[in-house]
């Protein structure tokens, strides 16, 4: 059987909530590139940390898509949710976030670590049953080495 | 200890085609977008299915970004490979994909199903320890119900 359901509004914060890995979109050069990253939410926006690379000079003041998704082999069904908005440079929140303690410790490690912040004007996620399931049987984050 | 290791593009494309589930990134309305998908890597190129939807109207003869990542827990490594390049449907591989039992099973169905290729301008991927893991020590695709 195929399913293919919309998230509330209220599912979805739950699950960003819950995770810890996302993935966010800018437009770079040619066109849309993807970074992962370690995030946290706080208070309704999607905060992260990174260098002062690429994706700190495309986010920065700029419309990205945050996205994280899931699946669970057990129910043959996975999971997206996508957050989308304006992201910005957080100055003050540095220090607060230390004391807070979220985990924000980036994918891509840079000398000048920066947070941003992302005020989603969207935030739209889906659960759909997967036809065949995984190639392998094994779970999407396996490891290669 | 941080660690952040160039993959080579070899190293990308074994990840590639190891892979399950990567994310396309589109530009649609205001800005980028991310699609979750299932896909399969044919002769250098990433095959994914989609409906006629959002995906598939903006990735038809444009310039998109496919991701694909992981997560070692026991090394505390993550990893990350991005293909860019133009995506364009094809037509005639349908059959030939059915014959090959490619498992393109769309991860947003739709009625009538298009196959979309990526002719990757550039393939990059990292791999890099993440300070502190996880914020739960849970697997990234921990299943939320």
């Amino acid at each position: 059987m195929e399913t293919n359901t919309q998230l509330t509004v209220a599912q979805c914060w739950t699950a960003l909530r819950e995770g810890v890995v996302g993935r966010v979109a800018v437009l770079q050069g040619q066109g849309p590139d993807i970074f992962p990253v370690n995030y946290a939410v706080d208070h309704g926006t999607v905060v992260f940390r990174t260098g002062t690379g690429t994706l700190f000079t495309s986010s920065d003041g700029t419309f990205v898509a945050f996205e994280v998704d899931g699946y669970d082999t057990e129910r043959g069904e996975a999971w997206s949710v996508v957050a989308r908005g304006f992201a910005h440079e957080v100055y003050e929140l540095d220090d607060a976030l230390e004391a807070m303690r979220l985990p924000l410790y980036p994918w891509h490690d840079g000398p000048k670590p920066r947070i941003m912040r992302i005020h989603p004007d969207s935030v739209t996620g889906r659960r759909f049953a997967v036809r065949g399931g995984h190639r392998t049987g094994r779970p999407i984050t396996d490891v290669r080495t």
